[in-house]
């Protein structure tokens, strides 16, 4: 094993220990030595990659997007947004770490004085929608009425606030049924009917879409898996 | 003053006090002492009406519902539900203390260990939505297709994650249009047509609807206005 390689499973196994104690303990609770230990790394090579708490924090939110796999290409556009928001929904169900802790790194809202960024996923998440409504624009998919950046804004508003209710009320048991439950009311109010009849929101698609995009992805990048 | 008027005011002093700490600071940040600087009250007076942190943590959760003044009846049973949430989204962004310390206890995750119950203001808001949902379905408002159970979930998850997205981009500034804007798209999949053409999406009525309805529940409940 190179070198280098090395180096990125070390942070990644890092990221990964980080999620899980953000995840189970909030920013303020987590302690690197949590992260360490359940790292199973030495204190040099933490420090070798993150020199804080915060730098170690603004990692896992950086990542929350790109430790996504992107679903492969679909005909519809809004189908591939549909697709990836239940992935999404999928991975957080499972309890992939770095998405979980990462997700609530974002909704938390710190202290004023913890300096994490939380827009940038936010930011990522947006843009991402803008591309796919865009896409779905140009494909003739979308109702003439639909503001891009507005509906862009709603779907990542929305999915976030679902995924915090059904973690509340179910522990997530029922994400992605909310989720897809979700999309299926928000399409509604941008697909034209044409499209519309023909997306298809089984929840099953979630599981199965992120299989397909994982693999996708470990063909890509054998090393950076998550 | 009678001495149980002045009971009601100085426990509500006191949870709008303890709404502002914990809108601040979050649930483990935040202390009784500073609570009680806030509220200026004594500590006899405060440990009167509350034993502990988590007491008075659980009573500003479960007022949260009560908290937000009630609309007067509507035509349009979903006119109501979209003034509700714009009257919600209207107080969240002017500060409303005991709106906002409620809305974070409610989403943050805390540690398994705080004992706080965030299901009871979820269930409460999900509940209500049930209502107004039933009754749009009484009057003949809604679609045939719309699951209420799953709609009240969808509205308010949808709205929980809509505020926070506002919350992270604009410190709430956008909240109002951004309400606005979610429901006209929810809206759209669940009103039959001739009353979505009816329905008035402005932001403008949030404040409006708010002053209404503080207005009546002033006038029912003089002391406990809050």
């Amino acid at each position: 094993m190179a070198q280098q390689e090395r180096a990125v499973r070390t942070r990644n196994a890092i990221l990964r220990a980080a999620g899980e104690v953000f995840d189970e303990l909030g920013y303020e609770a987590a302690t690197i030595s949590a992260i360490l230990q359940r790292a199973k790394v030495t204190k040099g090579a933490l420090y070798f990659h993150f020199s804080s708490k915060e730098e170690l924090a603004q990692a896992v939110l950086t990542r929350q997007l790109t430790s996504v796999p992107r679903v492969p290409r679909r005909d519809l556009a809004l189908q591939q947004g549909l697709d990836e928001a239940l992935v999404l929904a999928h991975m957080l169900a499972a309890g992939e770490p770095l998405v979980r802790g990462s997700v609530r790194l974002t909704v938390e809202q710190g202290s004023p004085q913890d300096g994490l960024d939380r827009r940038a996923p936010m930011e990522g998440w947006i843009e991402h929608n803008v591309e796919i409504l865009s896409a779905a624009r140009d494909n003739g998919e979308l109702l003439p009425s639909v503001d891009v950046a507005a509906a862009a804004k709603m779907f990542v508003g929305a999915f976030t606030g679902v995924q915090i209710l059904s973690k509340v009320m179910t522990d997530r048991a029922d994400l992605v049924e909310r989720v897809a439950d979700l999309q299926r009311h928000l399409m509604a109010g941008v697909a034209v009917p044409a499209v519309l009849v023909q997306l298809d929101f089984s929840p099953e698609r979630g599981a199965r879409a992120y299989e397909e995009a994982a693999k996708v992805k470990r063909e890509a990048e054998p090393v950076a898996v998550d």
